[in-house]
């Protein structure tokens, strides 16, 4: 008998294609939408097993492995005027489904592609879209194009209709070309789309008045873009050309890289482990994460980001992508250094890092992940911004206070990206304990503080599932330990630390519905105990969704027990984005960084074995340098 | 006539030997002691006018250039009962003294370190310290070593006497050699020098107790370090040895670094150009920093780290020195990406980093500076602690609140290291104006904001120079501009934007002598008017201080305008650092970052012209991957 993948492992084509024809043969007479088929986790009970008997040298050929599920989904009846949504969850061993779920009241499933190219073609077909946009007159040379994008929750009739929006440019084709940077010239009209009828349903005027008059709109007129300007980014488009004093910088690796991938998806380096999969919702996700084969976390993803769902496409069969994800070492500067002035005697290494990088596009925007392993047994949890900020039409002279005028006539508006790392630890071993840490001033006193240079670690432990904030002044981390074991060295419980950028949280009033559906933007961490199966914090479904529902929220309301339990880490960051003229026509990076640390999990500095930096082989330097 | 040298370069070894020979001329007849002689930078109006003559391509053989000055620290009678301290100003040209200052009550001159070795020979010859240090007995093949330290600022007596003291560890010569890691095995005792005798006047015991018996001192005994264990960091002595599984991962530039360095100490480098200098007391100091031609920064540095004072020797003859600063170009990911969705077609470049990184040992700890510029216009701050936690002896089983058990026996304290960078800002001209910026919440309302998703960024003035604080839960951000100038496409003025890590202040209560010595720890960002020779948040004194003097607080509390002025900035940053196990023996770096980005200060990305990345050379990926 063929002995099944790791049950940590993405499905197989050959596993999906099975997934597909179970569904398939359910519904024989009815047109099927595949959105997604891919891996369903085993039950963590069952994954664990296996994982011990794994790491521990145990396993063998007959050594019973969870079975392989798949979750299937689907909409049926996708021809037919009120299509069923589905969430199917197949076992591909046994070709039979084990669990069917479909959207409740308020519940849309997850976009795919196909419905948002559907917005474009819309616009073409709709009278009611092409005299608006007529009435424009735009300059001789251009043409609009549609951008669509989701519609967000602000649905008038509100009686659960799915819509798609789409915001509107110009694009220069006489002098620009087919990739010309349309984002400079916004048009003010949005067309909203009906998603069953593919029909444009209306067509709203956006206003350009700038502040003196916020709520005026175009709606004709020959100039609407003449005050516009062009804003290529391409190479050859730039009107002062690339600059050319740039020398190259290149990294070479003559020996190879210091990495390997076995057992198909099992990234081994540095003392470091982890199997890597790829999920539409989350992107990469990385699991059973050790080092030195010691258990630090079960699973690490970005909860709630969508990406390119060409993996599966909709008749259900499954394409092989290339490139979605990047593995790379780099060099991070000095790793550490001490120099003894006594004898002179310097040791210093470099910082190794291992790379997990993806990135996604969204419409103008570019969202880059990294996950990053480091030799001191540090992972840093990366988002870098760029792309091209969203701008809308504002009129000659005009600014306003929501925004700042980036380009002649466009607006890039003041807004936030909230990311959410789902961090599932398992500190040797699943029953983990987050312990709030603060370092506080303790007034002088001739008993404990009598020159006033003292100050108190106050530690308080989490008791209950949760949203807690950060407190700088305090210098508050959490940290998840592990109480049953305990250091060695400094009699403490191990643990690793986990230090989360003190961002502002969501801005948005208590009452709107971007607070109401995005619930997990409220706090900087959420603390849960684990749930099979839940994974996203801004709810299962999340297109034009009203409340967030079975998210991070929900599932802290349940008051668990997280002493000494296997808990879920929810880490909130992001960043304010009040752009800046710099921003435009691509912004540069802004990054932002989470950051996991042992603390006093090893009993040493894992790093301290990395070899000197001058036997690393690294030629950094180019002046005169005693590091 | 030889032209001058330019008004912002170090001075030469002739100019170094012309201050020296000035000041000793004037005492013929008793020993001087040269604590150091560097540049003494000219007053910023004569430089300021004679750089807009450069910039501007006015300069000629006959432009008269400011004089050159040299600052010369001495003490006067070194070998007398008292010295008497002195800071002269001379004037290189003519030859004269132009200003003296001697030392008031409370002021002592900083250290070097000749004074700093003299702590390890007082110890040999104290009959009063080897006496106790024989009471300890230490094992077969160990040698007592003493790590000299400044005495802060805890004198009993409080009548001025300069005090160093030794911190006291054993080395294991016998298997550990020369260069073992001595702090593994702390003797409570803290041997104190009187630096006019240079005499041991007194013996500290350190408590070694721990939480039960806080104020229990060891007093002899063999098992002082008994329960000690060896903790080397030096590759051929790890029992474990070096990892061997790191491959070399090298950086080349096959056609040279991308910078030149051109009269003497101006660096060139994509669009930025900047002259560097380097004294004892601030490290590298970079100043009248441009990009693209356009002013930025008149001058940035570190304030107050001291660093080895061998650039000047005792007898006033400076030695050049190689290897202080080094220079180098790296990369730092991507840049700046989009990608056209509709056609596929990418661009996306990586960031590219000129670095001036200088490093400093203190004793047991160092920290790296690096001050880096990217091609978006973009300067960044950054420390990073590595180096050797400080221990002190802790008895067997025992641990303390106020720090944690790193190695058997030596207990590392918990700590802060608080960071004062002092940016003179010259955004297109010195008449600069601080503008702080809050984005904040609206309550939902009909007029101003129906649907609850509007925000208000609101900015505010700084009028007088003052501390103030960050406030991350308010995206406090500071802006620098000149609000003469208006950006074209915006319509704001012009303006950097300051970004400060919102880290925790000193803990110390505000009674004790560190918190009255470090009134800049109390906040993150002062603001103060330029005033000549104003450099030091700490004070000028900082040696056994009890009060912060000539300082950062002082200088704010002038409450001088500071619209549309000369003004500096000072950013307050810093770690609390609670060691953890895995800090020891060599702790990996923690980093630090400050960050000032261009806003609305160009017209567009400056970045937007460097290269794709296919034609930086670079080929740092190593498996698949689109970037």
């Amino acid at each position: 008998m063929a002995q099944l993948p790791h049950p940590l492992s993405a499905l197989t084509v050959e596993e999906s294609a099975v997934a597909r024809d179970v569904i398939r043969s359910l519904h024989p007479d009815t047109v099927l939408l595949f959105r997604q088929i891919y891996l369903y986790e085993p039950p963590k009970a069952q994954v664990a097993e296996f994982l011990e008997l794994e790491h521990s040298g145990k396993l063998t050929d007959t050594t019973p492995r969870p079975p392989r599920l798949a979750q299937v989904w689907f909409d049926v009846g996708a021809r037919e005027k009120t299509p069923k949504y589905a969430e199917s969850i197949v076992d591909i061993g046994l070709k039979t489904v084990v669990s069917t779920r479909t959207t409740g009241p308020g519940q849309l499933s997850s976009l795919i592609m196909d419905e948002i190219r559907e917005v474009v073609a819309a616009c073409d077909r709709s009278e009611l879209f092409q005299d608006k946009l007529r009435q424009f007159q735009l300059p001789p040379g251009f043409e609009a194009i549609v951008e669509p994008w989701p519609y967000g929750a602000s649905d008038p009739t509100d009686d659960g209709t799915r819509f798609f929006q789409g915001l509107v440019y110009a694009v220069n084709k006489e002098t620009g070309g087919d990739d010309s940077n349309f984002y400079a010239y916004p048009i003010p009209l949005i067309p909203v789309m009906d998603a069953k009828t593919r029909e444009i349903v209306r067509v709203l005027d956006v206003a350009t008045g700038g502040k003196d008059d916020p709520y005026q709109s175009k709606t004709c007129g020959q100039n609407v873009i003449d005050h516009c300007q062009a804003a290529e980014y391409l190479p050859e488009k730039l009107p002062q050309g690339i600059r050319n004093d740039l020398k190259p910088l290149t990294v070479i690796q003559p020996e190879g890289a210091s990495f390997s991938i076995v057992d198909g998806n099992r990234i081994e380096w540095q003392k470091w482990s982890m199997r890597l999969t790829f999920n539409p919702r989350e992107g990469a996700v990385l699991h059973d994460i050790r080092y030195d084969g010691r258990s630090v976390l079960y699973r690490l993803s970005m909860s709630d980001m969508y990406f390119d769902g060409l993996v599966t496409d909709p008749n259900g069969d499954v394409q092989e992508t290339k490139n979605v994800i990047c593995l790379h070492e780099q060099d991070n500067g000095i790793g550490w250094k001490h120099t003894d002035w006594r004898t002179g005697r310097a040791a210093v290494t470099r910082r190794r890092e291992l790379v997990v990088q993806y990135i996604i596009t969204l419409a103008n925007y570019e969202y880059v992940f990294n996950f990053k392993f480091d030799q001191a047994a540090g992972i840093t949890i990366e988002t870098r911004a760029t792309g091209i900020v969203s701008v809308v039409n504002i009129n000659p002279g005009q600014t306003a206070p929501w925004g700042n005028v980036v380009s002649p006539g466009a607006l890039a508006q003041n807004h936030q990206h909230i990311f959410v790392a789902r961090i599932d630890p398992a500190i040797d071993g699943q029953a983990n304990t987050i312990v709030q840490e603060e370092s506080l001033p303790v007034p002088m006193n001739p008993e404990t503080n009598p020159h006033g240079n003292y100050y108190e670690v106050r530690q308080t432990v989490l008791k209950s599932s949760a949203g807690v904030d950060l407190a700088p002044q305090n210098n508050r981390v959490f940290k998840v330990q592990n109480r049953a074991k305990t250091n060695p060295v400094s009699g403490k419980p191990i643990g690793y630390k986990v230090i989360i950028p003190p961002t502002q949280l969501l801005l948005a009033d208590a009452e709107s519905i971007q607070s109401k559906r995005a619930a997990f933007a409220n706090h900087h961490l959420w603390v849960t105990k684990y749930k099979e199966d839940e994974l996203y914090a801004g709810g299962r479904y999340t297109l034009q969704s009203k409340v967030e529902a079975e998210g991070v929220a929900d599932a802290a309301a349940r008051a668990d027990n997280v002493e000494d339990e296997d808990l879920v880490l929810w880490t909130v960051f992001g960043l304010t984005h009040n752009p800046r003229v710099e921003d435009w026509p691509v912004m540069p990076v802004e990054t932002l960084q989470v950051h996991l640390v042992p603390s006093d999990f090893f009993s040493q500095n894992p790093a301290i074995d990395v070899p000197p930096s001058k036997d690393q082989g690294s030629k950094i330097w180019t002046t005169t340098c005693a590091c």
